[in-house]
């Protein structure tokens, strides 16, 4: 990507223009769409190289994170955001929950012929507004164009790189039992607002998503000396998927308590209404932490004193349990296995 | 991505099995594709970690590099590769041609629902070996299923990070007046391999992609001593493509020699059949290289002497124009402008 020419026949026309294939090809028309639509917008020294790859500032002692997540959410624009600010909100926080400081992120985008301008227009520019809200740049991308019917308007990989600084060890692999697990605020905010749209399910007050960058909380969390254990955003596959890897990887159980999960109201009467369980649905700006038990009530406090914490809640612990079995003590009393999802439930929620 | 577990009740059916919706759904069908594809293929000690991103050693003084490109290529499998190996070597050459040492790869792939289990197997596989023959491992991924017809069998994005050493500079700004113009082999082989087995022109020797990772040859140019201003991988639009880039960028002129350019018969008799040029058609594993004028010969032998530089030779000068145009002496002694694609020549090539 490189600095604008000013060679073209006409602008770009975002108001009739679509996709087409010549976008595709690395030729002018190419060039046309990166200068007046990707430069124009996610503009920064490091894009503006203009090389295949970003040369970037060394990153010192620090150890190296790198994620990458391909987006593919339909419908495209939803209550609280679009597939652009979803692309960068989902890695920055993949590279933040390994106790990252993220620095860089990347962007591919695969755009299907005949998808309007004026409509990437919209998610090129929420992602620059979402990558400059959270100070992470995009500094390289890439764009390839498919045939009609071949692809589903825009799809988006992005890849973050982010540093650890030395002595911070956080993985899934780190919950002991005895440890406790805290939610940083309610379930299935994303997952609901994006089924409630695809079904027109009109609700008086729409489901909005949850999608927000969680480095700036994760900051705050990781200053507050409590010891955190592990970090990780419950996305796909919800709470229930989360805890489940974790529990797998870390070789423990969990128990959790139903009656602690925050559940907003209009999230739970979709869920009902849908036949799903909030527990699976996903979250795009939650953060699930376990941390040693004595320092649950610092890590609780340190959270709700963020905007994006405010609910925050302990919803269980950590036990030892060679089955790795996640289960919940029912509202009622009772208990239930978590288990993993078995099969499809929200297809293409992120 | 994590470490097996054994609790499938049968293995992925790689004969008669298909990708469905729930191998993107962030459960056991996905936990399941994870175990027993990608991560038996690929693994390596960090992708091993199965944490949201992969946490690797510190770059230490080294600027960092990072480049991205989604794969689209149609079709999957062609003369000398597939999507696979191609979504590897893409992305080492786009990281080693900035004058980096490509350290690690993430890769997103974006999945049609019924794909066959065994043809993403094939790809996989590819991948893994080119990564393993590159050294430079594939450390974190991400995996999406679409419906059928919302995609195209497999998508792939791959994003590298490599370390650029102090006081290495090379940039497409670089090119000066006076500057010599190399490329390290024949030109249009990767793109006509792939219009070749889609046109089903079924020549006697099929054309094979030059598909490679170029970072060997690239590490011995530099050590060659030679003053190399500019290395680029000329792969969509061409060489024509390519040096019209970096004409622009370094606002200089170019004028190549018709004669000098090095094209296989075969690919010359595949582009004047279907009407094209190769000047514009794609390589997958070729290098220019734009040097100082005292260093040409050194840089072409350096270049000849590595197995894929065996065919380099020097194409062409950099000289002051303020319009930036590439041109050519024609092999009958005329002067053409080598423009800028200015439609779709050849769409879904990389």
């Amino acid at each position: 990507m490189s600095e604008p020419r000013k060679t073209y026949i006409r602008p770009l026309d975002l108001k009739h223009g679509q996709v087409d294939m010549a976008h595709g090809s690395g030729g002018r028309a190419m060039a046309q769409l990166i200068d007046e639509l990707f430069a124009r917008h996610l503009g920064n020294e490091y894009l503006g190289q203009g090389d295949d790859g970003a040369v970037l500032p060394a990153t010192g002692e620090g150890r190296l994170v790198m994620a990458t997540d391909a987006h593919v959410v339909s419908p495209l624009f939803f209550p609280g955001g679009d597939i652009g600010c979803l692309s960068v909100h989902g890695t920055i926080n993949d590279v933040a929950v390994m106790g990252a400081k993220p620095l860089y992120l990347a962007a591919s985008f695969i755009l299907e012929e005949g998808f309007p301008l004026g409509e990437l227009a919209r998610i090129v520019q929420s992602m620059a507004a979402a990558a400059r809200d959270a100070g992470v740049p995009v500094v390289t991308g890439d764009t390839k164009v498919v045939e009609r019917g071949k692809g589903d308007g825009v799809f988006i990989t992005t890849t973050g790189v982010g540093v650890v600084p030395p002595g911070r060890e956080l993985s899934g692999r780190r919950a002991r039992p005895g440890d406790v697990i805290l939610i940083s605020g309610t379930l299935g905010d994303h997952g609901m607002a994006i089924m409630a749209e695809r079904e027109s399910l009109g609700f008086e007050s729409p489901i909005v998503s949850d999608t927000a960058a969680l480095h700036g909380l994760i900051e705050m969390l990781l200053a507050s000396a409590a010891d955190i254990r592990v970090l990780r955003d419950p996305t796909r596959g919800g709470l229930a998927t989360t805890l489940n890897e974790i529990a797998r990887q870390s070789g423990v159980g969990m128990m959790l308590q139903e009656k602690a999960l925050p559940v907003q109201p209009a999230v739970n009467a979709a869920c009902e209404l849908l036949g799903l369980d909030p527990l699976y649905v996903a979250n795009e700006g939650k953060l699930v932490a376990i941390c040693g038990e004595n320092d649950a009530e610092t890590l609780l406090t340190a959270m709700r004193t963020h905007p994006l914490g405010e609910q925050a809640a302990i919803i269980g612990r950590v036990h030892a349990d060679d089955h790795h079995f996640v289960q919940m003590t029912t509202a009622f009393g009772g208990r239930r296995i978590v288990d993993w999802l078995s099969g499809e439930q929200l297809p293409r929620i992120c």
